[in-house]
């Protein structure tokens, strides 16, 4: 029997896509079901009921939630090709720790770059470089964060890329100015297919967001 | 080369106390350093630059950091006993989840019981007990929340039962009354000499959590 695989999908989610881009780089066919999330599905509550959250990955009926926790069953189910995390039980408990370091740090602040004003705004893009800064330390001179290989880290950051273009013109900022080699690194990613087709275009998120910060009073 | 294994622990952390009592299940020796929070080591700050937090498990001189992150290093490590994870994809991404689970909910709001008051202690307590009410669903009949086998989700949950005479007495609750099948779980866990040599006296706890309240302004 084939697998049937199902994505409970958003496509401006940078968790969804992190999904997208697991999915594509094993190569596995999947059928993705775009979520609402001001009106969720009768489906993603039955199948993520604790935290009501996209993405959800639905393996021959079976759910399973939260992004990096997705990632991680995709690479143990289809272990027959490009691995996420290292062999050596050290290099799989450094990937996780920057992985689990981008999931506590990143999004929140990046939210705050366009979803705030005034001081919350600027103090946010203070911390938002600041990040960027300690992951671009962590890349230093290596192609992936996984070395050699595109690995759980990347996955899990490069996501994030697709928001640039939010993040720079509410933030006032450049990436390239503040973090060239983070913007290099993206870059080098999105010249893998997985990642180009799985990242929507930074203008679409853009104008999304442009309607939200109406709803939000920002404009 | 026997291996050299060292903690930078603190007595009355949840965190630190899950990795002593996955160290003590797969039956590792090592040395307990003792950190202080108000003061923190040289050490420290070396081995986990990131988060500057304990605890850290340093493995022939190198550190692994995050509580989950080392239960996991320690038991892809010592792979010859007490497995903590199953090794089905589908049940690792179930009790994985339910580890994130714990540590996204349950430290923020307990913490909330005896550091707030008035309102926001109101609060805290509700959201604590709607928490414990759906651990003790996800718990169900089974003995551990691995179900036979004492595993990830049970570690990393069982090391808050230390605190919950902090938690019942400034919350005015009982976790008996509240959730009888939690109380029945964690016994049963402190039954194991793992568990029950790793977790200080709840009284000890309270006291230290009296001192604590009085710097807060609270007593």
């Amino acid at each position: 029997m084939a697998d049937e695989v199902v994505l409970l999908d958003f496509w401006p989610s940078m968790f969804a896509m992190r999904v997208r881009v697991a999915l594509a780089e094993k190569e596995i066919e999947y059928e993705s079901k775009e979520d609402d999330l001001w009106n969720k599905s009768d489906l993603l509550l039955k199948m993520n009921p604790i935290h009501k959250k996209i993405p959800v990955l639905i393996h021959n009926g079976k759910p399973v939630c939260e992004s990096l926790i997705i990632i991680q069953y995709i690479d143990e189910v289809w272990n027959d090709r490009s691995p996420f995390l290292p062999s050596d039980p050290y290099h799989r408990a450094h990937a996780r720790f920057w992985a689990d370091f981008v999931d506590k740090k990143v999004y929140s602040v990046a939210r705050k770059l366009w979803a705030t004003k005034g001081e919350e705004q600027e103090a946010a893009k203070k911390d938002f470089l600041e990040i960027y800064k300690t992951l671009e330390g962590e890349l230093g001179e290596k192609p992936y964060f996984g070395g050699e290989t595109f690995g759980l880290v990347d996955i899990a950051l490069v996501t994030f890329y697709s928001w640039f273009y939010v993040y720079e013109t509410f933030g006032k900022f450049s990436m390239e100015t503040e973090c060239p080699k983070i913007i290099a690194w993206a870059k080098r990613c999105m010249k893998k297919e997985s990642v180009a087709k799985s990242l929507p275009d930074q203008k679409k998120i853009y104008e999304s967001v442009l309607d939200l910060r109406k709803i939000f009073g920002l404009e």
